[in-house]
């Protein structure tokens, strides 16, 4: 396949024969993955700069280890204490950033669009969404797609229950038109007060039973809940929230029988989880992460042309 | 040429003809940030520690992908959270960085002359000044030549005109030395109030009229207005300052018709300067940038050895 | 010798032997900090995450330079601002590391028991201790028996005087484990609100007048006076504190001639240590900042299997 794409912004941008590309190439990264040493000079002499405007270890950690095994030089800037800080408009920092010769840039912000508008305002160097806001989280559609390949022998017509706090989640938006693109039957559930308007548009439907939705599902993606939602007077207490919508067994046993219990992490025990659940058999929320660094590895490497 | 120097604490430690030989050195180094693979090994297993002690992203940034091109070995120390904070001195943190192998130390300090002590105390490591309270920013001077320098044959009679707040300004005094050393014209604008005593001393003329001291000028130099100073009540409002002494195309219509528009950045547009201006064909903002990178890759390559 | 641990994280999990072999690696590893290229591909393509719950440079820089000196890939997850703190629990946050796959995860932390805690839950990550709470910092003890055992033929017998706060200090627990275990006679001295309850258990001896304690000592460790403490109420202020427990050059000269002055740094000249002394002929104080790279570098060499 000819690649195409020097940038993800957003999932909706890809074909589904592109997704699956990617996929077959994520498969090669993860194997590298288990040898002794794991890197490949695939990207050597690559800068990329992971540019955080909002805290997360856990995404910037990800993108820094898969470009790191890839041979490319990184460099993090984040938010607080730089030039943002002293009034530079993100046009600015992306120049100052091209100008020093960046490759490419992960981006974390928590405006929606400012990965697009970055990639708008660049001439030369890829960008990479790594969270806009409430809109996109593109590279976790990729992940959590790879990841349920591999137990699945095709995602055509297998049914997903995604259930929490929807509104509020790029993830879940993310997954949505993701699974959907992959021929996925999505469902949701969650408090309703916490479900956008747009879903009949994703062509998902909305239970709010929880139990109705995971019923027969092939996975079942729980989305963490945010503690400050709560505050904001959003949800019933946690405590609440997880009798009402927490997966416990009782729950994940309405689901398939070899049905995924997928999270994007990082799990509330006993919020939105029941350590049941989340350590079970079913589980595949460790493999997720896995999956991350293998998916961050095959974008970077188809985008940045170290194919070519 | 016999490299004689392993640091650089000021500009004007510095003959005319070592400024000229390490801009040599920088245009070999901008040709490698052109090629796919933009690394080379010269530095590979030196140790270079960035000693940042204020907020600095974009220097900091700037310098650890010049040390990484070089395939250094680096690593960051910010103050915040470092055993300064536990009370240690300047002089205990120095010794020890030297003592655990580093051959270098990039140091940002808010107090004037933190570099020169540093450099003092040190036996073995070199020590580069990136920023010494209100006194020296010595790279930023030499990326401001090397800029300019790649636009005419020669600087020898090129006037220059510095317009903004220049006593708290360490780029305008590093600049100021710097290109009169170059064999420049040197004056500067601003209110008044912010003009330091010593201009005489570095055989500069001070204009309250900016347009006066644009006029006929190659260069207009703009600093960077510190928000916080308009605060403290040392300036008018913001919109007052672009008023009096802003860069817009009016302004830049007075100086000579190839004049260069230059800025440290970050910009504030619509503070000291128009974006028609920052954005415009006369604008090197962004080379400036570009230079950043290329000297400071010249800087550490000769100070360093790479040469031998 | 056959190397059996792939942890570190207790000094009082090692053999006596263990110990010695460990420190001719040091030896081996110290003598590349002095060649021009100090780097050795030994663990090229593994992967290290420095995971630091309190903020520490000192250590967190000794041990990031002896993972890039061995060509490791390295990673910093700092506490603020991750994971942590959006609730997951370190066992959560462990677990996502490993499934990264991070080879080794170098962890300080409050709590005491935190790195062990670590190690137990990890399947193939190796665990290093820098520190946690008050228990143990096992890699400062072996830089620190490593530093003595370059002036002296064998450490059997030899007498060490640790002087300070020992009950809130991680280095004074794993210096008297590590120096008795090397066949040392430990005293210690300092207030006496200040001392543990179970010196006794460890078979040192506590002398509240630090003249007895150093009179005849071929080392004199001092440790750091915590300035928070003295705000708690523990201390008497800084002053009398030198005046009581302060090491002067009148404190040193009851030593043995040839006595060693140690200290595990950031040092608080005039509180617990006179510059004098600090700075004077008998203290080997950097020679432990250097020998902590090198140490840091044979166990990372030994326990990730550079050796096989």
């Amino acid at each position: 396949m000819e690649w195409r794409h020097r940038d993800l912004i957003d999932i909706d941008c890809w074909e589904k024969e592109e997704i699956l590309h990617l996929i077959d190439q994520a498969r090669n990264m993860e194997d590298l993955l288990d040898r002794p040493i794991k890197k490949v000079p695939a990207l050597r002499g690559k800068l990329i700069v992971n540019l955080f405007f909002e805290p997360s270890t856990r995404t910037r950690v990800s993108f820094e280890l898969a470009e790191k095994m890839l041979s490319a030089d990184v460099v993090n800037w984040s938010a607080s204490g730089s030039s943002t800080a002293k009034g530079e408009t993100l046009r600015d920092t992306a120049w100052t950033l091209e100008s020093m010769g960046a490759d490419a840039i992960v981006i974390r912000h928590g405006a929606v669009g400012a990965a697009s508008y970055l990639q708008r305002k660049l001439k030369h160097a890829s960008v990479f969404n790594a969270g806009d806001g409430a809109h996109a989280h593109p590279t976790q559609a990729l992940l959590d797609i790879y990841t349920a390949s591999k137990h699945f022998s095709s995602l055509e017509g297998m049914k997903i229950a995604i259930v929490g706090d929807i509104v509020h989640s790029r993830v879940a938006r993310s997954d949505m038109i993701g699974f959907k693109k992959m021929g996925c039957d999505v469902v949701v559930s969650g408090p309703k007060t916490l479900m956008p308007p747009e879903l009949e548009y994703y062509g998902v439907k909305y239970l709010s039973d929880p139990k109705e939705a995971v019923r027969g599902a092939n996975m079942v993606y729980l989305l963490r809940i945010q503690r400050e939602r709560q505050e904001e007077g959003l949800f019933p207490s946690l405590d609440e929230y997880f009798k009402l919508f927490g997966a416990d067994e009782e729950l994940i046993a309405l689901a398939e029988k070899d049905a995924l219990v997928m999270h994007p992490g990082p799990i509330n025990r006993r919020v939105e989880i029941d350590s049941a659940v989340a350590d079970g058999p079913q589980s595949v929320i460790l493999e997720q992460v896995r999956s991350g660094v293998a998916v961050r590895m095959a974008l970077l490497y188809l985008c940045l042309g170290g194919a070519r």
